[in-house]
């Protein structure tokens, strides 16, 4: 399988990074003027568009997704590319999950939502394409899913139709970095 | 619903307190002689046996499962009882998860697997039965079930079944406190 296309089956905007696994220049894009814009971000092997992130601290971060399953569903992530959940320190592990319990607040009041789903897909049997680690965030609402099993067999599903549409013709029904970048940029207003 | 039927459809072995959610004595087990029997726990209304205890911090615990989807399905909670992941304090927080990564590591690695599922249903529209914040554990291997996404059916047919069942007649199939006991004590050596 093609870099692009598990990029597009595990359903983030991403773009591969030339500089891959090495040191990657902090000032990336130049010409935009807020901190976090002049920041990168790696996503496993791939390179994130800043304007994905809407929440950073030293060691972790907080962007968009591509294909969201609900709406606010978004990600977490260390700053360090590490694959298992194990190989994260004791100080990352802690950031990882405040930023997880903050994040997940505030777009669950900001969706008007009661609920949170909050996975890591820890390894490949447990479904993880991508090798870095990253939590699913999914605020939820009463009647979004008959079953609630059913969230987990939509974000499968979601998988599976990218991924025979990309067999099938070139063309991306994923949504446009503009809109993703929107969405941040609302999202970015709840960590004022 | 009654509280057992609800002990029950959740899948741990629980009994009711009858000091409800007061203050538990901390000798409740006063003829066992390990430190970690001499605590008592509680989840959401329900005291738990100690004996299905594995692991402790000062503010987490770690409890083995009724009916495990797979073997070393466990479940990780705060001591203290609160029902919403967002009502952790940041100790509680980290203590949870790095509880959940050393106890999910030495599982993985016990059961022989390969990968593990880590999940909070955060609220009851995310699937939480019992007001308690807990992390479901559960050590994955390839081919365990066909499809990622089954094993959350799972975990959900296994309540179906049990409901069913306990709405038909009083037999319980579920895997008794000596078994229970037993698993926890091989998990106990784990952490020595």
């Amino acid at each position: 399988m093609s870099l692009e296309t598990l990029a597009s089956r595990v359903g983030f905007l991403i773009s591969r990074s030339s500089t891959s696994r090495g040191l990657i220049p902090t000032r990336f894009f130049s010409t935009t003027s807020t901190k976090m814009a002049l920041e990168s971000y790696t996503f496993g092997p791939y390179k994130i568009d800043s304007r994905e992130v809407f929440y950073n601290t030293n060691l972790s971060y907080a962007l968009v997704n591509m294909r969201p399953v609900v709406p606010g569903h978004v990600l977490v992530c260390p700053r360090r590319e590490v694959k298992r959940f194990a190989d994260l320190t004791v100080d990352e592990t802690s950031d990882l999950w405040i930023t997880a319990q903050k994040v997940g607040s505030r777009l669950e009041s900001y969706h008007k939502a009661t609920s949170l789903t909050l996975t890591i897909q820890d390894g490949p049997q447990a479904g993880q394409t991508v090798p870095h680690v990253h939590i699913h965030i999914l605020p939820r609402k009463g009647g979004d899913f008959e079953n609630n099993d059913e969230i987990y067999d939509a974000l499968d599903e979601k998988e599976k139709e990218l991924k025979q549409k990309l067999d099938l013709d070139k063309e991306r029904k994923d949504r446009s970095l503009e809109e993703m970048a929107q969405e941040a940029e609302e999202y970015r207003k709840l960590f004022l």
